[in-house]
């Protein structure tokens, strides 16, 4: 099958956003559509070019003093009547059109257009971000390679609506556990509740003031909250055990050792574990190109609330922001859809940041 | 196969505890010993004898002035490497022995040998108590022939380790729910949880204080209690719904209304909906066959904290009590077992109680 990301096809974002969606990629079937930008990145001579697995890297190698990342996954959730892609006014609906072809597209299309950035520039362009953490391309990427993800900065092209949003929070999860005593309901004073016991636990998250943060002119709001609970053994019988599980969003300013130590503070007494922790990862606005890639968008930057990739990046120390076209809340959705305004809006911001000195627009 | 429930083994009430147990009657299997003891019943001409399903009703026609119920179910929970029975020392061992074919054996032997006791007698050997109620033999025959079942004072003779359980408590559960409104877990102010919402209610029942209800020299302790918990969408979802399942173990000086109206004013503020109900049974001492019985016992009785078979009669207005050999800690237990001893005395009680005046021990 014919490559659909032609030479007329690079050079537009727009088009190159509908070329993108209408190559079906959904997580685990991104062999074509990365056999289709390899293609066309092996085929830039100012670019050389890295495969692992479905994830490719290419990178200039300028020697300028520092060096970016652009990044974006290549995956979709799955097809839900939403493919291939539609265009309705200046709409294009599909399957990825937010989340996150149309970032990918900003990406790709510097790739081919933009020889002689003033920064060298790395390209990833990843596999499985929608699914389990284990599959994700730049995951792997930084286990096998970590020295491809070298940059003194890096942009994640996922959907913010054209704002940038900076670092992102920590995420854990533990479950608290109570235990008591069973016994015939009809007996009951024999017995111990522990359901009735998981109510001073949930007294303290009912009560629990979340602070706010604001870090680099970001603020981060954190939040603690049951997510389940489940406990009972019949129904006539004093349950014995109740399991809560609950999840702390935590700003950046914490680290996931500090995290916990506040989530065991605020559930002292009970028998409490760790299941599942992400550090969080600072806005990190002071590095230079972050900077002026600030001045380039010409908007203050937003505190990413979600957990993203641009942790993956702060973890090695490398400053990391969200940048893209698509609308966040329109990510997963059957009526998925992106502003063609804003994607030419993105590439001109890119441009204007990236272009040698003295040729910005 | 022959009878094995003989004349000769009519009149040792030990030798027919071992004879009923030897026959097996799971729940849903009790025609053969219904068809044994029918046999048995229909030979003793001072019985009239009816039948339903595997229920059989046999009943004294002597125009005494009070008619008095003796009950006892037929089936048993399923075997448990203890078919057929054993005897070590003073103790038969062996699936049913205590509930309830000991007790059973105590009534057939009246039925057998007692052709003019002091009060009319009905006596009830019934089916499928230990299964859902929907086919209780009781039950159906109360719904089929509610006649039958006429009487002054029933006694059932289930494990009662030889006292006098008078009375049951009532039950009920309600489903109580909190509601909310979903938001991802990174923006949880945007959503309300309804798990937290949930630590309210659970307060009311960790402050709880049950009464104690004493009736008739009975004492009843109440008990509202949760039995199960459940809530949650997902590990980072605000969740938007939480369910929590309350029994409450009531006395029977309320009705079920009135213990739902408490129950109801427990939980001011939240939606309450009622699953299942049962009411209790006053214990009805003052009855004359009661006073009688509970002289022949010689003890004072103890309140029945479990909901039985007595409720059935007491919403017929008959008082009824439980009164057994068997040790209720026993039943359903692989090692289940009755004493020798304890059958002895109970058939010496219920004689000296039944045997016509002047008669008796």
């Amino acid at each position: 099958m014919a490559n659909p990301l032609t030479p007329d096809v690079l050079v537009d974002p727009v088009e190159l956003t509908r070329a993108l969606v209408d190559i079906e990629s959904v997580s685990r079937n991104e062999k074509r559509i990365a056999d289709c930008v390899e293609e066309v990145l092996r085929q830039l001579p100012h670019l050389s070019v890295e495969r692992f697995g479905h994830t490719l890297m290419a990178r200039t190698e300028l020697g300028r003093a520092q060096r970016v990342v652009l990044a974006g996954h290549l995956d979709t959730v799955p097809l839900n009547d939403n493919f291939p892609s539609t265009v309705v006014d200046d709409l294009i609906y599909g399957c990825g059109t937010s989340d996150m072809k149309s970032g990918v597209a900003l990406a790709l299309h510097l790739a081919a257009t933009l020889p002689d950035p003033r920064f060298d520039l790395t390209y990833f362009f990843y596999e499985a971000e929608e699914i389990e953490g284990k599959y994700n391309g730049l995951k792997l990427v930084g286990d096998a390679h970590p020295e491809w993800l070298a940059a003194d900065f890096a942009v994640l092209l996922e959907p913010t609506y054209g704002v940038v949003e900076a670092g992102c929070q920590g995420t854990l999860r533990v479950l608290v556990r109570t235990t008591g005593r069973r016994a015939h309901s009809a007996r009951s004073w024999r017995g111990v509740n522990a359901i009735h016991a998981a109510g001073e636990a949930l007294n303290r998250l009912q009560a629990y003031a979340p602070r706010t943060v604001t870090i680099d002119g970001c603020t981060y709001r954190e939040g603690l909250n049951a997510v389940r609970i489940a406990g009972g053994v019949a129904g006539n019988v004093i349950p014995d055990a109740c399991e809560l599980e609950v999840n702390f969003r935590f700003a950046p300013d914490r680290d996931e050792k500090g995290a916990l130590e506040h989530v065991l503070e605020v559930f002292e007494g009970y028998e409490v574990e760790l299941t599942d922790s992400a550090p969080g990862a600072l806005p990190g606005l002071t590095a230079a190109p972050a900077r002026e890639f600030l001045a380039a968008v010409g908007a203050e930057p937003a505190a990413k609330l979600g957990w993203t990739d641009v942790a993956r990046f702060a973890s090695l120390g490398i400053p990391a922001m969200n940048y893209g076209p698509g609308d966040p809340l329109l990510a997963h959705a059957p009526d998925e859809h992106v502003e063609i305004g804003r994607i030419r809006d993105g590439a001109a911001t890119l441009h204007r940041w990236l272009a040698p000195e003295g040729t910005q627009d």
